[in-house]
């Protein structure tokens, strides 16, 4: 498998442009020996930044695109007129497999739409979800949806723990990962509609490779309460964005106590490699991707504001999902779920 | 007006019982004279609590009430059930007139049910919703709803804007809070039709004494980029959870990240001081109220788990609520958005 994987690359997203995503790729190109890359962009950009790097051109081969989506374009906008964009091209190699996988820092809107038309949803599926690695207390979770389905049924919240569940056992190497709804307390009774009927599906499912585990609230995330932490898509971005921002503002109380005394300061240099090390667990690059789940093939998208370094975690991301066979999984377990719900349904 | 305040207090509620309540008590009679109290609870019980602190009885009346209401209580069951619990007698004092204000550190559901039942709302609005004060880079802001309306309307959200910002004149001391509504982007596109209808309707109403900037994402509310945070309770419950669950992990790693090294031990116990005072800040017992906003009355809903410390901050912001007119300051701002609304639609 590894010597016939190919990686599609969108080389003109993100706000930093080509240099950081030909940095990514110098890196993983030592990590995944065997796997090809195809860059999609602009050639007179992109030329350049291989000169001093021939030993990439064995590996990687640079496919012109005239176009670029921007980052403020709308998905709808960026669909009718994007045909020559690198963000298209790099999903049309995956169409005609030519590549096995996409990987774009571009317009997560754009992204998305370009996607369902070129890849497709899975049966069932009428939008994909986004799903992102959480650092917890105990490791890293999988939360989903963060963005893509701003309201959601108690369908597409199972879809979501499938999903999920299939990304887990894949990726993080569970056998059979626990699940929990997001809601806004632990009993039967509280929540919306959508989440007490996602939570009575999942319960009336238990040959599910999953350890349903009923509700879980928004603490639960960082503590790892769970393995996979379902919600849609507003609920799911705002939880996110938060706990970015919450960790952000932690750092700087942080910072401003450690700077306010003198032994503060004297105590923060004394600390300085556990406080680097402290950053580096908590830095959004080294889980940077947003794993698109529910296509038919694998679209990581980059966090825009990514370096070398976080592009290189999306490209890991993707490989790793297509030695997983994290889409067959999917498939497969979806379809467990529908028929024990009809068997329910029949007896 | 501050010598005929009167503070009516559910003492049996809360996880640590009524000492907490007798400790808390004798923080604020020192800091506010003039302020009278009555508790409400097992007599057996509180009357050995005020042994050593004779005093207090000056201004703290014991009233026994035979039943409390527990923590794990339905709302509905602690309704029908619950006429001579301390919590009900807390609420009917404000009721009868002989309290101007109620503070209970009991279940918040059996609490926001009495509370509606006997104070009643404002008029128009069906259920108050729960404001938290959030610490943010910049100071604190108003998030609301944090748990109560679990699905709302765009007037919905409307109302929780005035009576956020009108908190926020009154206890803030801000003469127009900027006010934004959390979504998922700041584009006008973005989100479900609650918030885009509610959007509108702020923005059609330029006279409400407050600054409304649209759509805000999770990150701004730790970085403190609006004043007055509304969101439905759903997801601001999850959002509130979240971080308090981030800000955790975060002063987790840092421990671990710390005690990895020698150098780092020795800078923890150098920067020890500074990180007292970071754990002083980020601490949940300083600004430990939630907040009932849409009742014709002032209830204070203390943590559960709370201190002394905490159980003092949370009858501070009742006292501090009663004295600003934060009821009448609704009141009239709402009289002022429905007039623009009915004059809008007349034109």
């Amino acid at each position: 498998m590894a010597g016939e994987l190919t990686v599609s690359i969108d080389a003109m997203g993100g706000d930093e442009g080509p240099s950081v995503v030909v940095a990514a790729l110098a890196r993983s190109v030592l990590r995944h020996p065997g796997v090809k890359f195809i860059l999609h962009g602009d050639e007179a950009e992109l030329k350049p930044l291989f000169e001093k790097r021939q030993a990439l051109l064995e590996r990687a081969t640079i496919r012109h695109a005239p176009d670029r989506v921007r980052m403020e374009e709308k998905p709808s906008l960026a669909l009718r007129r994007g045909r020559n964009s690198s963000m298209w091209r790099a999903l049309e190699a995956v169409k005609n497999k030519e590549a096995q996988v996409a990987v774009s820092a571009g317009n997560t809107g754009a992204l998305m739409a370009m996607s369902m038309f070129n890849l497709g949803t899975l049966e069932g599926i009428s939008r994909p979800a986004i799903a992102a690695l959480w650092p917890t207390k105990r490791g890293q979770s999988v939360v989903l949806d963060v963005g893509a389905n701003v309201v959601v049924s108690a369908e597409q919240l199972v879809d979501f723990a499938v999903m999920g569940e299939a990304f887990a056992r894949g990726i993080l190497g569970l056998e059979r990962p626990t699940v929990g709804i997001l809601n806004i307390g632990t009993e039967d009774a509280k929540g919306n509609d959508a989440v007490k009927d996602a939570a009575h599906i999942l319960r009336s499912n238990p040959t599910l490779p999953m350890e349903f585990c009923g509700f879980v609230e928004g603490d639960d995330i960082g503590e790892g309460t769970v393995d996979v932490v379902v919600t849609d898509g507003f609920t799911g971005n705002i939880a996110l964005k938060t706990a970015e921002g919450t960790a952000k503002t932690v750092t700087h109380f942080l910072r401003s106590a450690l700077m306010r005394s003198f032994f503060g300061r004297i105590g923060a240099f004394m600390a300085s490699g556990a406080l680097r090390a402290l950053r580096r667990k908590l830095d959004p690059r080294a889980a940077n991707g947003g794993i698109f789940l529910g296509l038919d093939g694998v679209v990581v998208k980059s966090h825009g504001g990514a370096d070398a370094l976080g592009f290189a975690s999306a490209l890991d991301m993707a490989i790793d999902m297509a030695k997983a066979g994290v889409v067959a999984r999917i498939i497969n377990d979806r379809r467990g779920v529908h028929l024990a719900v009809a068997e329910a349904a029949a007896s």
